[in-house]
């Protein structure tokens, strides 16, 4: 039997089954955003890891040394925000053909301190080795109070389901990338933006932490794209929800892009991954302060997009005309980067 | 400028300028076996972090993916050791090609716990991804007292140069492996017992902790071969070292294959690298604690093999005939793995 037949959560699944969750020390094992082990009575580290390989996550082609570099800290921090934690440390090794050209590495070393160093957090150390591609591998490290921590698992049936930011700007900048798109569609300043989204995204840690301070249950970056990771949050929390297509944030130059690409304006949206923004659940006495405090303070529109309903509804998306379709019609399921 | 053209020091070097060394909780920065951070006021926290990679670090005509998986946590705990920490949890991550069969990455976690259960190490966390080749990427973390912590920079010029173990038994067995040794020269038990020192190592944990508590100054583990991992030791505690090669402790079976391979039956045991030994120093009052006890407690023998000397001498091997000759002679600085 092959990897590709069993699929990620097969993958997942038997892996877990080598693992320890969840014993002594350890508050958060395998299957979230990151995980957590209690090291002081105050504070639990939370770690996340990330391998990044040329030509299959990367194509130097259409991602400078320092982009790259300043792309595989942001989203691992992204991870370690997803647990409403606060970045601390990164590890960042590299494997690389001795014949690349020291100005790679500076660049890329530029980028990582750039993303790293604009939210506080320390290069501490790491490792290089030969390879024929350049490979890099980043490792995390937070600290978060244990009761401030946020996890997949904790949506509740009548929770309102929000995310921050806007929805598949990421993915329509990657296509731009790779000139996949009508330019006439777009402006070049909306051009730039989506570009801009894709390379250099922004981690919410300063509004995953107000969210879980104001009373979020459970939350999750979006790096596999809103249906995926929504349903992350479904499948590990035993809960189904319910989205309204239009109430999901997309830029209108996103919406054009999409529907050329796809026939629908929404399909970046669900599906296309690596925005690095926030979706979380809230009860909805929670949800206005929540939406009002992070906009206030870090500028960042919250938007509530659905709630969570029961378990045997799965995952509805409802159209604008107010039919109910099932998520899996909206094509989720690639086996993009597992 | 290539990679190449400025070696790993330069490398190194250049990379440390980007990072933050020692600064605030930061106990251990870039260059030592592990970085150290301080997480609560007893105890602080340690990190390693490794890549491998398919064809460039193994092959899987020679190691098996139990193997792979067992050697991959164990070169990290010897890491965790060498810093005189408790290895306590990892994460694994594997980016891997899709049509890879389920049972290869059923066998490399069977290898992974096998390793961290014999060390009381828990897996929490890693990493899926596709790759076309496989790569492994281990990140170990320890717990360890702030005074327990045994650096490369702390050497001082008197003190014993010691080693645990036999010297060159790994790189004997990978020549073994790859056909490249006669294997007239040696019986089948001292073939199995080298093989198995290149593809099972042990990490030397209750050593290191037992020459910390009593009396070690500075320690580091044997992973690129005796004669580069002093180097590094002398280098960080700007000191210099005499070597008495006719005390290195090396099997029978060794100098034999080390001899026919290279024309000296030192040669594997100074450049071989991948033994996962124990170099430290310590002041001439504590060494025999340090090798009795160790004996006694681990069954680990443990010898004095030479001193370390002012700077000005740099590296010296005094031959069997009393002549002395500077390390640089033997070969080292070969671009291995970085």
């Amino acid at each position: 039997m092959l990897l590709k037949d069993i699929g990620e959560v097969g993958i997942i699944k038997r892996i877990s089954a080598y693992t320890q969750d969840e014993k002594e020390n350890i508050i958060v094992g395998i299957g979230d955003d990151a995980a957590v082990v209690r090291t002081n009575p105050e504070l639990a580290s939370v770690y996340t890891t990330d391998i990044l390989v040329e030509n299959i996550h990367f194509s130097l082609s259409s991602i400078s040394p320092f982009q790259l570099g300043y792309k595989s800290i942001m989203v691992n921090i992204s991870d370690i925000a997803a647990m409403a934690a606060n970045p601390r440390y990164a590890l960042i090794s590299l494997a690389l053909d001795l014949n690349t050209d020291v100005k790679l590495v500076d660049e890329f070393y530029e980028g990582v301190i750039k993303a790293a160093s604009s939210y506080g957090v320390v290069v501490i150390g790491g490792d290089l080795s030969k390879a024929d591609t350049l490979i890099v591998s980043v490792v995390l490290i937070g600290e978060v109070e244990e009761g401030t921590i946020r996890r997949r698992n904790t949506a509740s049936v009548g929770e309102k389901i929000l995310v921050t930011g806007k929805q598949g700007s990421s993915a329509a900048g990657l296509n731009l990338i790779m000139n996949k798109v009508n330019l006439n569609l777009i402006s070049d300043s909306e051009k730039d933006e989506l570009i801009k989204a894709h390379i250099m995204p922004v981690a919410r840690v300063k509004e995953a932490k107000l969210a879980a301070a104001l009373g979020a249950a459970s939350m999750e970056d979006i790096s596999d794209g809103l249906a995926a990771d929504l349903r992350h949050i479904c499948e590990q929390s035993k809960t189904g929800a319910r989205v309204y297509l239009s109430k999901i944030p997309i830029n209108d130059s996103v919406r054009k892009i999409s529907k050329a690409l796809t026939g629908s304006e929404y399909e970046l949206a669900l599906n296309g991954g690596e925005d690095y923004e926030l979706v979380l659940t809230a009860p909805e006495s929670k949800v206005n302060q929540i939406a009002d405090e992070i906009l206030k303070i870090c500028k960042t529109p919250v938007s509530v997009i659905g709630e969570i309903v029961a378990d045997t509804e799965n995952i509805s998306i409802i159209e604008e005309d107010g039919s109910s379709k099932k998520l899996s019609f909206y094509g989720f399921n690639h086996f993009k980067d597992m």
